[in-house]
């Protein structure tokens, strides 16, 4: 296997199987991301993209309800009817219950009614309930079409908890050599992050600050402003630990703490990751009730519009969930000890955002009479979403004759004006990735493990404590606890400015 | 004496003499400046300011002259009727032949002639030519109008070689002491130039890379698109070197490599240039043939109009006199050593720019595979005229799914755009420094004859050479030896972006 592949290298030939086709990330991302591919000319002919659902729909159904989606999905300058015509061909759709033998041998049978089946490659995309990864898995083991070309795409979450995550990867791991499993998490095929790479490391201005001796603390924020809404069964089982933490924060974490790998390989950027994970400072109990605060929504107002509680989402009170995380960790290697990592999300929070904020060290010494405490440190956000793009705050003198008034100014990169192209969603730059066998951008299977691992104390000790989450109105930066976790640092939470 | 000013000081108040008030400099930049520091309050109430000229204007016909300056040379939006007229109210002429005792007794009289005369500063603006600094000086001493409180200001050039600066900061030196002198250079009054040592300074996330380790070279250009015009016969005698290189330049310089003093007082920031002026590499003969290139222009199109050669603006061609230099130095220190800075200036370029580029090395390791070559190293612009702003020059991911395929960026920080306010002319910012008797942004006397002595063994050896300067097409970047002198070393000048 090419350890490198190129730039530009094309997509495989596939048979795209989406397992919950009809479901709400096929029609709302997957489906839209793979007509963009194609619309640039980056999917092959003859690759197909097979939609298996429990709907009782033939072709011509999911193709109109896949048509649908597009129109409500993709931008309006982007949809040409020959087009999204040439796309529709590609689908099929099968009807298919899990527990019915019969069902799967017509999806084997599907997959085989193509002309030199043998050359396509097979990706399944499971988006399905994580509790049937197994289950699935043998099953396409048993039919027979699963070979060392074949590719599975995993969604989050991989488990509940390590113990739970070990036995998806090994029920998986029977079926799938690592290198053909593809744990997505979408906030990797982001540009901002992909920028941030590329930033560190095909530059020389940042990587001499990037370090305890110049960075004062790191802060990653994804804030959400939906509630749980028709997730709540799901949703009250995991917690933002789980659905956010575990996963998107910590590999957000990892991207900026990671060391230079020799390149921007299969297997060098993941390898750099698991030891970021590796090296994070492990929660004692004791840690967990300092440096974690967990948070629940009550009701109150978003967008000045009033919005429930989270036990009236979720229909009943007794739980004990948290829809909110803010913690303090520390990165314990060479260049990061000493440096808090300041990671919080939440849902029904005053704004949708998601940004990583490096706030660099005070200068050693001001040398501007007067202007002691008018300055802000100087400060690097990289912003992921809404909008994607960098901005350097510093510090600048303010015009005027006369002495040095400084005033803080910022540098700006914004992602949608500085490049002409259309910003691809983070889902186009995975699927491809898939479809190239690629899979830098994904998961490995030590990564989920060790991010398990390192979050799993914080679980125990919440799950063993008397306390409950905080309550924070809807609408607001979460519960004052989370302020109060910098505060006592000396520190504040960077809102952001997008 | 206060070492450190506080930075809203109040100025003295004066009276403002100007000598050569009806000449190009005072009615093109100091009465304007002096009118817009009038109308932000910021002149006392009985500040005056005197015109001495050889015009035999009475105090109505200098302030109908004044008024018809600001017309030309204030912005519209800036001149209020009330305003003006408060302003020239201010304003008295007095005749004076410098060879005439009486006309000397009549300046004492004026100067007398007004209430508390020995509470006004009496700051005297020598905008006439330098060889009169010090028969000037003599004269006021004579008549005795110099106290301990008065001021006086030179513009350049203080001398044509070290030793003729020497002999004016001696004349100059028997009358003033050296705090009385105020030294001007307008460069160091642009926003952009001041702008340099907060950015440096107040910043952490600069002065980490400021040095050889970071820093692959460092270029100053300082271009005009203008001809010696009517300033032929001077400009032949002195040059770019004396009239650009040996002021401007090396002060911009200065500001770029100085170490951090301990504060931004009187003398500081002074102490820190003088040492950087004398850790220049000194120029042997050899030096000044391999590291400096001098030029010339022939006719050519600037903005697309024909302009005479340089020996047509003079009027004989028999002159050997350069209106182009670029050459290469070193600042010889710890934090330099190894550095090349690189300064070009000259005349009848394609466009007027003066800008510092701060050119940072490669990454020490390229990890995205293809990208190598395609990117540009990062660069700091700083931009002095005719926009003053910063640009930050970096590499970024272009959007997109697949590979990474890299393009330079730039974050940019416009004065302009960034603050609401007017930015003010440099010598407003310097009139207001006499008026408080701030002298951080003087040259002192020292740094003069630094300068001149690293810009002495040039001009010598040039003088003894068969050379003459190379010739340029006016409208062009100058002889094709300055993008020589950098080739050789593998670089190439920074064309600017602005």
């Amino acid at each position: 296997m090419d350890p490198n592949p190129g730039t530009h290298a094309l997509p495989d030939r596939c048979d795209f199987t989406v397992f919950g086709g009809t479901g709400d990330l096929a029609l709302r991302k997957l489906l839209p991301a793979l007509y963009h591919r194609d619309l640039e000319g980056q999917l092959p002919a003859d690759h197909r993209i097979l939609g298996v659902s429990m709907s009782d729909l033939d072709d011509a159904g999911w193709r109109s309800a896949v048509r649908a989606a597009l129109v409500e999905h993709v931008d309006p300058t982007d949809l040409y009817d020959g087009a999204v015509d040439r796309f529709l061909a590609r689908l099929f759709h099968l009807r298919l219950d899990a527990n019915e033998p019969g069902d799967w041998d017509r999806f084997h049978s599907l997959l085989k009614d193509r002309p030199h089946p043998e050359e396509a490659v097979r990706v399944f995309y499971l988006a399905v309930a994580p509790a049937l990864f197994g289950a699935f898995c043998r099953r396409l083991d048993e039919i027979g079409v699963v070979d060392d070309r074949a590719r599975v795409v995993l969604e989050k979450p991989i488990g509940h908890d390590l113990e739970s995550a070990r036995e998806v990867n090994d029920a998986v791991g029977q079926v799938f050599a690592e290198h053909q499993i593809f744990r997505i998490d979408h906030y990797l095929g982001k540009e901002s992050v992909q920028n941030l790479l590329v930033t560190r490391f095909a530059n020389t201005f940042l990587e001499p600050l990037w370090n305890s001796h110049w960075v004062d603390h790191v802060q990653i924020t994804v804030a959400e402003t939906v509630g749980v809404g028709g997730r709540g069964a799901y949703y009250d089982h995991a917690g933002a630990l789980r659905d956010m933490v575990q996963n998107h924060l910590l590999q957000l974490l990892c991207l900026v703490a990671m060391e230079p790998p020799t390149y921007v390989g299969r297997e060098t950027v993941r390898d750099e990751k698991v030891k970021v994970l590796q090296a994070l400072r492990p929660m004692s109990p004791a840690d967990v009730d300092t440096d974690t605060v967990r948070g629940r929504y009550e009701a109150g107002l978003v967008d000045g519009e009033p919005v429930p509680s989270y036990a009236d989402d979720l229909g009943h009170a007794g739980s004990r969930t948290e829809t909110f995380v803010a913690l303090k960790t520390e990165v314990q290697n060479w260049r990061w000890a000493g440096v808090p990592f300041y990671l919080r999300t939440g849902k029904r929070m005053d704004r949708r955002v998601s940004e990583i904020v490096v706030v660099f060290k005070e200068p050693p010494h001001s040398m501007f009479p007067g202007a002691e405490g008018v300055t802000a440190p100087n400060r690097l956000h990289i912003l992921v979403q809404p909008d994607e793009g960098m901005r350097l705050h510093l510090t600048a003198k303010e015009p005027g004759p006369g002495g040095y008034r400084l005033r803080p100014v910022s540098l700006d990169l914004s992602y949608a004006t500085a490049f002409d192209a259309r910003l691809p969603d983070a889902y186009e730059r995975l699927l491809m990735d898939v479809m190239k066998g690629n899979p830098t951008l994904f998961m490995r299977r030590d990564e989920v493990e060790a991010a398990w691992t390192w979050t799993e104390p914080i679980l125990r000790r919440w799950a063993s404590s008397s306390e409950r989450p905080k309550r924070y109105p809807a609408g607001t930066t979460g519960p004052t606890a989370a302020a109060t976790l910098l505060e006592r640092d000396g520190r504040t939470w960077q809102e952001t400015d997008q």
